[in-house]
């Protein structure tokens, strides 16, 4: 079995190593656009060779998308074009889900695409950033699953089994609004608050010393990478617009408990948000 | 050395902890104002015994606030009536430093008092969390250090230096400020995101179940007890307020970019606040 893998990052990268080394894949061909990047894989050893998109799919039987999702809206097509016909299936990794659903609708290779969203990462990004049972024991979620064939998902699934992945099935509208949630807010959320220190320390020089062990893992995600993120904040626009809104409320309310003195408030307020430790371990 | 911690949870029970196995202190006397937590404190083995903070005191050599701030606060004149012409010494080990300071300001026991702040803690709270090695390595802050005898101010540079702790010194008003920053502001943050998620899981009973590790990173502080946090909020009052308005405005920046489509924005948002790649791990 060749893979193809489209975007050697984090994702693309972490998946080509584990592939490769269980058995799934006897080859990986790497496509990656940033020629230094390209090198690295290579040189990483995450990739047996590089090559164009045509190349790259004429030499895979199944093809993956692990590029930032803007990029893979406008990919897909072009792969799917290239795979009618073919027994060769293509899948993407991408954090939002309509809208590839949504650009691959009506294609004659819809059957051949399976959308997924294997849940694992870190807050780095690029080739150095690949590691090895990145996916071991996490969520993969494959959207849309009656959209696809069957032998496509079967196949598929033995994918993600060989990355230890649980499989489960959501539409891909509520896969969005649920990512909103457990995931995109949170890095929004790091993104200000690193933005809120960094403010303060054009003045205050020093303003990091104290930074403790909650500040860092409150921060972490503002690590994240702008080319993966913009473009997940733009095309889950209405779901993450509805959750900051949310957010901003919550924040607000806790605005006004402090202004006021209001010490009962803040207290209930707390004491809700402690139910989070029947869910956080 | 006999050393008396009032309040037996996280804090003063990890320092009773190290105190003693590291011989600072051959005896801890413990004051426990909640039974259940003063029994487990003794068959966990924090403290040798238990006292009212009356018999605590007299019978200690050095004596650890260690209880919220407000009771703090409250407690600190108490204990420096107590003092008045010994050679004892009181220290406290809350997060929020001016109002301790100005409570203990012209008692005739001042310089017995060092206000101190070891930097150091977890998400969770009372004698089961206490644990050894919690202060390894980490800051601890000395406040207003010039209001306390050299002599009081070396004996408690040597309880510090047992429990491994690099310590550094600020006026207390300053201290409140940088702890607003990098300590306060991401429990805030952090119940605020617990709150948005928890109200939408009223509607989603599923919404946790592709919750990430960002995710849980982001969201661990929404843990920590009200009993600590809603007075260091209340006592902090104008630093936090400060900080929050700062923070919603960053937020509200985030929000109206993606409202706008404005994906520039969002890119030079997000890259600004990846800078702090350079201050965080």
């Amino acid at each position: 079995m060749k893979v193809g893998v489209i975007g050697l990052g984090l994702i693309g990268g972490s998946m080509a190593i584990d592939l490769k080394r269980r058995g799934f894949a006897d080859g990986i061909i790497g496509v990656e656009n940033d020629r230094l990047n390209g090198e690295a894989a290579l040189k990483i050893g995450l990739a047996d060779s590089l090559a164009s998109v045509e190349d790259c799919v004429a030499a895979s039987d199944i093809i993956v998308l692990a590029t930032p999702v803007n990029a893979a809206v406008d990919l897909l097509p072009q792969v799917l074009n290239l795979v009618v016909g073919t027994e060769k299936i293509v899948i993407d990794v991408c954090s939002v889900k309509e809208a590839m659903c949504q650009v691959a609708q009506g294609h004659k290779a819809r059957k051949q695409y399976v959308a997924t969203h294997p849940m694992a990462g870190t807050e780095y990004s690029g080739p150095w950033a690949a590691q090895p049972n990145l996916f071991d024991g996490r969520a993969c979620i494959i959207c849309d699953v009656e959209e696809s064939s069957p032998k496509a998902v079967r196949k598929i699934e033995e994918l993600y089994d060989a990355l230890n992945m649980r499989v489960t099935y959501m539409r891909s509208d509520a896969h969005d609004m649920h990512v909103a949630y457990v995931s995109h807010i949170s890095h929004v959320t790091s993104f200000a608050l690193a933005l809120t220190v960094l403010d303060k320390e054009k003045d205050e020089k020093h303003i990091f010393d104290l930074a403790s062990g909650g500040f860092s893992s409150t921060v972490r995600l503002a690590k994240s990478s702008a080319d993966m993120w913009v473009p997940i904040l733009a095309l889950n626009h209405d779901n993450v617009l509805r959750v900051i809104d949310t957010y901003i409320d919550k924040m607000k309310a806790f605005r006004d408990a402090i202004e006021d003195f209001d010490d009962d408030k803040i207290r209930s307020l707390i004491e809700e948000s402690n139910k989070i430790k029947r869910i956080i371990r």
